[in-house]
């Protein structure tokens, strides 16, 4: 590991020395060894992610994975990534012996997550997922049992894990600013367009809204409140039968308890547009952020009033830390790995058996 | 009737002529007879209707019903209102030979609701109660038939059915602004002080904070959706069961569905400060009152911009409302009657049953 870092930090881009306080006053490593890159999937999040590490110190795109060769012909061109680290699908095992490559970020249709992670688990890459990191827990718990097994880390792309005035929320909450927190409501949601794409196909997203926009509510309800909820009710709603199919949910609202005996209200639509807000309230203060999961700046404020933070593109922040994470064995403030993303997929679970049952349903993540 | 209207004019506060276009473009009428109300139960709120009809150029206080004498005393002097037409709880069925009294408004803990309100119709004079009506359906019904059977009418003191920017977005929603309308999300709560007060006290409110405020967000999501629910779920959490007591609900959340398909999260809580935030979504647009029912000034917006009305004291135009209701017939946007009052007990029962029974709970209103 040596060797590959000291090699890693002669590619790496002039380094910015200054920690960027304006992450929430948590300075993003900027120094350190450069965490290189296989994109698998090369679709429009993949494009987000390779242009926001055109900003990372510390993560480089050196690989690429796709079906298409002409994608590879011009993502190739577009990133610098030379002939010899581009795969298809069928050559991409032969990864394990291309030094150029730390991690693979997966980031294919959500039915294609496991299988995926468990070839790059084989080929001894450490695996970056997109989330909902699987299907469901089952699958999800292979998945974080392979990357063991396999000696590499498995981490879950939850770009707001990092972002500085969720951070800072975090932070407050834990100082005790909102005294006994309360109250989280979260709402996710857009209205989804082209009926044909895969997220609204049920073989290959595993359901509809929940496993797409609805999970940015569960994520949020769990690192607002600090807790993992230990019950869930919901209930699902459809308008449109022809556009949403059996198994593709159009609507949910879901509810939470918490250990403490908080609770949250969330709700997850494919048809209403841009709802995106956050609400923790308690005994001594509130927090809101809206839009508080877009891509764009997070706007937030405070019983204390507004946050102030730079942006900074989410995938910039997340690839840095990530790198961090990987090669410098930092711990984040939010867990990011293949554990947390588990829970969300029981979660999930959970949330779609209430919805079918009608019936509150108790949490056991083991 | 004619010849009190004829006597109740000449009373009258000099008329202001010219509609009051501030109120939605919705004309409150300000020209017409004078309702004469005797306010029964002198505590806080009554103070704040009496004093709000100062500015009611319908509606007067000419009578007073207390247990406490010197309560009676001092308001009498206050209001103007003659010894005469001042009672006792022992006393008051004599209203029934008082010209100069039309209707009653109640605004007693809400288990003396349906013993006053029978007592008012048996004396033949209209009632308006405060909310909720009553305990539970039952007693509602039982309100609801004994007003029809002595002639007399029964409304529910709901000003929010009144308020000019809660009537804007109503219009704007029948107009087919929003769209179709899919999703409402109701904040109602507020950190309750003094335990031992009667609000908290089972018996005398019939259960806890959805008795009292979340019953704002039961009415808010029927007004704004424009629908009555068909099916509801609810959770209950308690974090302070020695305040919270036995059957005194401190935090409830409930879910609606409607027959449309849209649905409703909405939280009850006395744990929280100022919660009090109405969100409407539709496929075209939005509305979001906050506060949106508290006593001072409506703040909203919708997709199309800020709402801008002038703010009145909503008991204002609510009596005003009354007085045109009761005196001429007048049929308001959305309605105020015992039966509107009976919908809210209704989804009450089914509410506490909900969250009871962890069970969905379909609503049927006969």
């Amino acid at each position: 590991m040596t060797s590959r870092r000291g090699f890693l930090q002669t590619l790496s881009a002039p380094l910015v020395t200054m920690p960027l306080l304006s992450r929430a006053g948590w300075a993003t490593p900027t120094e350190g060894p450069v965490l290189r890159v296989a994109l698998l999937g090369l679709g429009s999040y993949a494009n987000r992610v390779a242009e926001a590490m055109k900003g990372s110190s510390r993560a480089r795109v050196t690989g690429l994975v796709s079906g298409t060769p002409q994608k590879l012909k011009d993502w190739s061109a577009r990133f610098q990534v030379p002939e010899k680290n581009c795969y298809s699908y069928e050559q991409y095992d032969a990864i394990r012996d291309n030094p150029d490559i730390d991690a693979v970020y997966i980031i294919t249709p959500n039915a294609l997550h496991l299988p995926h992670a468990l070839r790059v688990a084989r080929a001894g890459k450490h695996v970056i997922c997109e989330k909902p990191m699987a299907l469901n827990a089952k699958e999800g718990r292979m998945m974080v049992e392979a990357c063991e097994k396999a000696g590499v880390k498995l981490l879950v792309g939850y770009r707001m894990h990092f972002e500085a005035k969720t951070l800072e929320i975090i932070r407050m909450r834990k100082a005790g600013d909102f005294g006994k927190v309360l109250y989280f409501n979260g709402l996710s949601g857009f209205r989804i367009g082209n009926p044909s794409q895969w997220r609204l196909n049920r073989e290959l997203a595993g359901g509809g809204s929940m496993m797409d926009i609805g999970i940015y509510s569960v994520n949020g309800a769990r690192y607002m409140v600090g807790e993992d909820p230990v019950w869930v009710t919901a209930q699902e709603t459809k308008t449109d039968p022809v556009k949403f199919k059996e198994g593709v949910d159009e609507t949910i609202t879901f509810q939470f308890g918490f250990p403490s005996g908080a609770s949250a209200s969330c709700l997850s639509t494919y048809s209403l547009n841009n709802l995106d807000r956050f609400f923790l309230d308690g005994t001594n203060g509130f927090a809101e952020l809206q839009p508080s999961t877009g891509y764009g700046p997070i706007m937030g404020r405070t019983h204390k009033g507004p946050l102030e933070f730079t942006h900074i593109t989410h995938q910039t922040v997340q690839m840095d830390e990530m790198a961090a994470i990987l090669l410098d064995g930092k711990t984040p403030v939010v867990p990011v790995d293949g554990r947390e993303g588990l829970k969300d997929l029981v979660i999930i679970d959970a949330i779609y058996k209430a919805a079918r049952t009608g019936r509150r349903v108790e949490i056991a993540y083991d």
